[in-house]
């Protein structure tokens, strides 16, 4: 890794959850709605201070539904007034309903790439995720933002018991440095005590925030941010901010320990078995630990704007819904 | 790079031409009936010895016109009849009527990152490229063969005025030993020079055979080789065998020289300022001086199936129809 190219400021790293660009229920089927905000406002949030010129866009393949390719390069004779110069942001995103299928039927996880089904889920979840990564890449094309899949598979990310064990960084600080937007995913790759595994997009993201060292993360979902239950209960605290000390261990700042009961607490710790809740906020936590602001938004709503844009960096207003969590000494 | 990692036998190196997969006329079709044959040859070269054996579908994912995505799963209880170690083969392919527009529109061959329709183009040209990549993927999966993306771009691969100047080939080979068909393709990179250009697939396997040393090459075109002036000649002639000396110099032995008349040698030049024929020959005699048997042949028809199996590296059939480049002290 050539370390020196490290040495750049990337503003943001962006998590784009499975949930909130995929519909959760429906096999390989695209938030067409949320993914175009999503891209927009990823724009908005890159291209601060000028926002008045015009973008060019960068998708010129044919679309279903769309008979001429050519019309996002219309006016593209007069090249001086577009931005293509957009402040430093990586994009990561997870499955949702692309890859899933594929990679719990054949166990790929799970390893043993000697087996002929798990050998072919991992073909057929990489062919998923990147059909999912494709898309992605086309929605942000499309809003002028200058993006380059990069698959962790290809760009020689691999595993060790389910850790990163390499992960080339050169290529995205590269493409950063050459002016494009690297968006990454979650991938199956080789892992070398099992054969193989699923890299998560959480895990990518950590791992990025530790070599890249972003000034702030967002993580873009379905919900407002970090409840203290299973978010459809109805009696579920949107948990505002949480802070995390040198130890990692974190706590809840606001709403404050006292509004929240001990019957809560519990819940938190139930919910953590079936994995999910409390996983997140660590993976979020070690983030946080290393100084960098994450905040967890619901995704194409005012608050995922003001999040991207960085605007909470240093004042969180009070009507802003989401979880910010942080690294308090 | 891992050279160690390098230390296996790649049976074939097979370059899927541009011209013989897509529709050259029409914007970023595929020829979905060539594509499909050429896979299934693929395939039978690649499982020589045990072609009774049912393969299991790899591509999981939904399709325009297929309902059922799980259909290709149906029998994969009983894995132990199924087979999924093929020979090591590597597949590189051609843009065709994919990338070419994107290309051409912004001129990313010429360089200039810095201009906004060149960046523009280069991820525009990336996004019809990778379409296209994630479709042979996908064709090829169908037919059981474990195939793996693997964009240029995203594996390290630059250049320098053109000519490949990094290119991490540990990634290809990690592939290649756990039992990965990889699947390259012509991309848009970065050039150290000129900012951007054009890889052409041409390259990347004169670039993988130099490293790889495969058994043998196969170019699969839509013509039926290389013929000495262009096939739509009627007056055309087939030239069947090229042999390239030590200086790689090359001659045709097949028709005899002196069944060749003048007027004929001096068509082949003309031909090549157009750039074409004899640029297609001189990166097939670079191969071929390595002493790697270079087959340029017509896809989807039985002289393909014969080249891709190995079968003519003893013993050419005389109504082979096809060019073979051979080295010759």
């Amino acid at each position: 890794m050539e370390e020196t190219n490290l040495n750049q400021t990337i503003r943001c790293i962006v998590k784009l959850g499975g949930a909130a660009i995929t519909c959760k229920n429906e096999l390989e089927k695209i938030n067409e709605e949320n993914l175009e905000t999503v891209s927009s406002q990823l724009r908005q949030a890159m291209n601060l201070g000028s926002c008045s010129n015009k973008v060019i866009g960068m998708d010129w393949s044919k679309r279903d539904g769309v008979s001429d390719i050519s019309s996002s390069l219309a006016d593209s004779d007069d090249q001086c007034q577009f931005t293509v110069d957009f402040s430093r942001f990586v994009v990561v995103h997870g499955a949702g309903s692309f890859g899933h299928f594929q990679a719990s039927k054949s166990g790929v996880h799970k390893g043993g790439l000697n087996q002929p089904l798990v050998k072919a889920g991992f073909v057929a979840t990489r062919i998923s995720v990147t059909t999912l990564n494709l898309e992605i890449v086309r929605a942000l094309a499309r809003e002028g933002i200058p993006s380059i899949g990069m698959s962790p598979y290809s760009c020689g990310w691999t595993t060790s018991e389910r850790n990163v064990a390499s992960a080339d960084l050169s290529g995205v600080a590269k493409a950063i440095h050459s002016g494009f937007i690297p968006v990454l995913h979650g991938d199956a790759v080789l892992d070398d005590r099992l054969g193989c595994t699923i890299l998560s997009g959480d895990v990518i993201i950590r791992h990025l925030a530790e070599h890249l060292r972003p000034e702030y993360v967002v993580f873009l979902t379905d919900v407002s941010g970090v409840y203290d239950r299973p978010p459809t209960d109805p009696n579920a605290v949107l948990l505002r901010e949480i802070a995390v000390d040198e130890d990692g261990k974190w706590s809840v700042v606001k709403p404050t320990p006292q509004s929240l009961n001990k019957q809560v607490e519990i819940t938190v710790a139930a919910h953590d078995t079936t994995g999910g809740m409390v996983t997140k906020i660590s993976e979020a936590a070690l983030i946080a630990k290393l100084g960098i602001d994450v905040y967890i938004v619901k995704a194409a709503t005012s608050h995922s704007l003001k999040a991207l844009k960085g605007e909470l960096r240093h004042n969180i207003p009070d009507d802003w819904l989401g979880t910010v969590i942080r690294f308090s000494r």
